[in-house]
């Protein structure tokens, strides 16, 4: 009845021995079977609720439940804080997932889930791009070179020989600090440009949006001289009224959702009749052969995060992290032997039975008494 | 940024210090003061939703919210399976209660819940029956004698004198064990007597029901020649369809729900229509002195568990440990210096800032590689 806990030192590991592209390609071949192999039957994902708020600060805080039915529940819970990292040196998304065993309701393990977002969210447009925008596409265009920019690039440099990466922020500073955060990458081929937002448009063969524009004040540009094929991975557009992409390009693209229920809540498909959505990502891959003729004209991946996408790559994580031998046993559940008796666990040795087993976390001595 | 983990060792530990009376009396006091004080502008709470199942065992897992608008979001995550204690030697009931912090949505702590939900389901009864139970009731009857009954008797004892407890429960084993496990209370004055459920009926001034009864399968007891001025707590009744009491006993009571859009769908109110449902917990105690001329006919407390009760309960253990200094904190966020970085955290030394705080969780060596 032990918690695996996985901590930032722990998920630090497990990258440093995987290798972070060899997690990057992991992710995207784990995302890719998932879809492939999703089957409505083996999972309830419910779209993600939670509490929107003005005060102190404009956020949310909600919950992104999936249940592989008969086996385990995940369940993330997300903060999303625009002013994060003005007010608070933090990230604007924050996140933790839970695994509980659908046997028992036992919590089995939890961890952060800010840096498997990251992952996860830059190999979903991996996948799409592969599927929707040429192979051979050498121009990546981001717009918005945030947080989500870094792996949105990582993932795109693991489908595509990449050779320029133009890159726009309508804060120069964001733009000016990108080359420095992606250096971990060594993606020696690779020529990043800051550009303006025109040359932008007008060059890239993949475009990646993943601003953090005020809800009301999307478009984050207007329909202009894109290429004919573009394809936009369209991954900061993730509340009701938060869009991105102008409406006539989505008019004129194969809108391709992840997750068609809450991309019509908080997507660009916000923008659209059901009737001008396109087919979801778990469609896409199914039948990867027919949407590669879209080609022709543009494409959007709506990609507002499914929580899917959270329970493969948190469980892929939790994998590395049992073979490693890492992750920290807790004991949290307070529970004695008779389950009938709530207050058995009081009458246990005081540190119940951490003494015996190492991994097991020491309270620290009383400092104060009050 | 990092997070305060109180284990079971911790919470036994603040239990030992404060008492497991004095904890209780404390859940009573805080729990009376948090409905006096509750003021819907000041918290939302939504009604618990979750994933509801058959396999591998019939069970749910599901999620409580509590926001309190400006400052904090607790999050009880819930496990229910009944079929717990026989399969898997647990309680039916696990949860897990984490903290957020609104103003960033960082993950301030979490613990087990399952203790803190005994103690806050008994101090709610206890609250319930102060105001609509005769101060002078000296004889309480358990149906049911599971985990819930051991701290439906604590916190009842807390509250009135009692003499005489007539335990039922439809499996004599349970039954049989009740002394044994409420030895802890040392209610030297209490005589703990098996009866037939006819008897305790007829002679119980306090009843409290917390059965297992499955869906449809209710109620527990037909209504019967109960006390004229008999007060039950409704303790069990926590699901569509699952219910305690007869239909007839609520039509001729003031019905009392905890927290009423959930006890229209989860509790004895369930059986009522809006008309027939009284004044809510919150109510009840704003406005004691009104509620208290009901005694000359039945009452019920419709207890289904309301959120707003973690809250309070898991900030008081939390409150307690941060004054004993307890608790481990973890750093679980996989964040670098640098908000707009998800791969920084990654550059940082092997084990972060571990080696410089003694709270910090140290991580195994790998044991295995892949």
């Amino acid at each position: 009845m032990e918690t695996t806990l996985f901590s930032a030192a722990d998920i630090r590991q497990i990258t440093h021995h995987v290798g972070l592209d060899y997690l990057m390609d992991q992710a995207i071949n784990e995302l890719t079977r998932a879809f492939a192999d999703y089957d409505p039957q083996h999972y309830d994902i419910p779209a993600r609720e939670g509490f929107e708020y003005q005060q102190p600060q404009a956020g949310l805080i909600e919950w992104m439940p999936t249940m592989a039915v008969g086996h385990q529940v995940a369940l993330k819970v997300v903060g999303y804080h625009p002013s994060n990292p003005g007010i608070n040196a933090l990230p604007s998304v924050l996140s933790t997932v839970l695994h509980l065993d659908c046997h028992s309701g036992h919590l089995l393990g939890l961890m952060d889930a800010t840096f498997l977002t990251a992952i996860r969210t830059g190999a979903a447009s991996a996948i799409a791009s592969r599927i929707l925008a040429p192979a051979n596409s050498r121009t990546l265009g981001l717009i918005g070179c945030g947080a989500q920019a870094v792996s949105q690039l990582h993932a795109l440099s693991r489908g595509f020989s990449l050779e320029r990466v133009l890159i726009y922020d309508t804060d120069p500073n964001i733009s000016a600090s990108f080359s420095q955060r992606v250096a971990v990458l060594q993606l020696s081929n690779v020529e990043i440009i800051t550009t303006s937002l025109e040359q932008l448009l007008q060059e890239a063969e993949i475009i990646c949006t993943t601003t953090s524009v005020d809800i009301g004040s999307g478009p984050v540009f207007e329909d202009a001289q894109l290429l004919p094929g573009v394809h936009v991975n369209a991954v900061g557009s993730d509340f009701p009224g938060k869009i991105e992409l102008p409406r006539s390009l989505l008019h004129r693209s194969l809108v391709c959702p992840d997750f068609y229920s809450q991309a019509i809540k908080e997507g660009e498909s916000q923008q659209l009749t059901p009737q001008q959505i396109g087919p979801d990502i778990v469609t896409l891959v199914k039948h990867q052969d027919e949407y590669q003729g879209f080609r022709d004209r543009p494409t959007v991946f709506d990609s507002t995060g499914w929580a899917l996408e959270d329970f493969v790559m948190s469980n892929l994580i939790a994998s590395y992290g049992r073979e490693l031998g890492c992750g920290t046993q807790v004991s949290l559940a307070c529970i004695g032997a008779d389950p009938k008796n709530p207050y058995e666990f009081l009458q246990q040795t005081p540190w119940g039975t951490a003494q015996s087993n190492k991994h097991h976390i020491q309270p620290e001595p009383v400092l104060t008494e009050s």
